[in-house]
């Protein structure tokens, strides 16, 4: 189907137009620059970067904070004026054994702690894949895992935000992978402190994604956007600039403010040749990408 | 997470253990090759090595009838004695024109015919993606091309079989990714003439998929098995033989049963290793992994 990844390029930023479509974003109050955008960057640097952009919110990954210690980086959010959105991320919790899925939720209070210092408003759970063939045992670890960390999160005012993920990643990152299902677990806890993240990387393609956001309402912990490359090569790494693919970005944002969702938007996308774009550049496309079509 | 393809290469074998779980099957009577398992092989080839390793059933791609006509493929298919479970394929049906559409459907209509004169039984239906972002759109051209051809399948005796696709290929080549999609449209019509085929590829990672088998019952046209290879490289050629990757193909069975299906199953491997194996080498590889772990 090569047809369609021509056709998409020459319309490339022809948004699709709906009743039910948002309206454009007027500015980019709500952007939030989550770092895997710009992974071979230095947290200090994608933090001053996005300080002379105007980009008003961040998204800090766990890796990246070992640069500089959690205090240390939480010091430079403080002193740039960044609003972090998230930290990126807990979950991961089907393991073979007792013994290693407890050594998975003493990761995950870390990681609580750490967002609580860098005072993330989110915790973002990317749950983990079956240690095994059985992915029905591997999502009651999942919530299992949950209920082990949830109260200390809300001890230290983290919100969990469960992120399911695309069925391609089924076998190796998330047994969770449609938003009913993220929504469920969710629903075992108040929703200030369990909610689901809504990347439409993972969503786009759910023919019962627009029921659901409306049902998830304020459990809606966050909202990524980027798009979905036409065609697609390496699926982990296919990830495009907003309006490069095939997501219908303005719809699906309706559907997210009809659902009540005020939040931050994070802009996050896993893919090389974004990762090789100098940072200023990145930085300036993301923002003008940002308020034209998503 | 290559520590999950370390551990499934060394129990590669060891299938899935549960109350849930099919029978093992005591042989191959119901086995189906489906030939984009030996893309590289000739049709006349394929139909020689099934009937020479006694395997019963087959399925025919339609680029392949090209090689000899389809009345002499039909011939050959009678000579081996061979049962033809289905062709692949129709559908296709989403274009940005009315007319570009109309094409579409007399395509399908020669593909009823392809099959009614090879005695298929089933008519298998890849449906197309979206021309350009609208999936919903999509959707409905899909809908609206089943009821174009539903009654001209029924006067020739083949059943249509919509095949929900993994969502991985929603830009590129089925809008319809998941059973309970295809089982919405496929309940528009009599269960007789339109039903779903089943791909475990496409379907192991729903979180209803027990459900959703459940509720198809006879509406199950169809039942491919293969496997789910660890870590995902290309995710159209990620496919494996039964057994190598991580999909519970007895507990799939074990649902696709308890809904009464009694039909053939059909092997359907889309991966270049497989493809360059020796037909002799891999029909009887195929035959001894069926009975061994599908």
């Amino acid at each position: 189907m090569t047809d369609l990844g021509g056709t998409l390029r020459r319309a490339s930023l022809a948004p699709s137009s709906s009743a039910d479509d948002a309206a454009p974003l007027k500015d980019a109050t709500l952007l939030s620059f989550n770092q895997a955008t710009a992974e071979r960057a230095s947290l200090a640097d994608v933090i001053e970067a996005c300080a002379r952009h105007g980009v008003p919110g961040i998204s800090i990954w766990r890796h990246k904070l070992a640069e500089t210690g959690v205090e240390h980086a939480a010091k430079l959010l403080r002193d740039a004026g960044l609003r972090v959105s998230s930290v990126c991320r807990g979950g991961m919790f089907p393991a073979p054994t007792a013994a290693e899925r407890s050594t998975r939720i003493d990761d995950n209070r870390r990681a609580i702690d750490d967002a609580a210092t860098l005072g993330a408003e989110v915790l973002v759970l990317v749950c983990g894949a079956a240690p095994d063939r059985d992915i029905g045992a591997a999502r009651e670890m999942v919530a299992d895992g949950i209920a082990a960390i949830a109260p200390y999160a809300a001890e230290r005012g983290v919100r969990l935000g469960i992120e399911p993920l695309h069925p391609a990643f089924a076998a190796e990152r998330s047994c969770i992978t449609t938003m009913r299902e993220a929504r469920l677990i969710s629903e075992r806890f108040d929703s200030a402190h369990v909610g689901v993240v809504v990347d439409v990387y993972h969503v786009w393609w759910d023919p019962e994604r627009a029921e659901e956001i409306a049902r998830l309402g304020d459990r809606v912990a966050g909202y990524h956007v980027n798009d979905w490359l036409v065609p697609v090569k390496n699926v982990l790494m296919n990830r495009g600039m907003m309006g490069d693919g095939v997501i219908e970005l303005r719809r699906i944002r309706g559907e997210i403010e009809r659902a009540g969702y005020r939040g931050p938007i994070e802009v996050e996308i896993f893919n090389e040749e974004i990762w090789q774009t100098p940072l200023d550049e990145l930085v300036r496309l993301t923002k003008e990408r940002f308020v034209e079509v998503a």
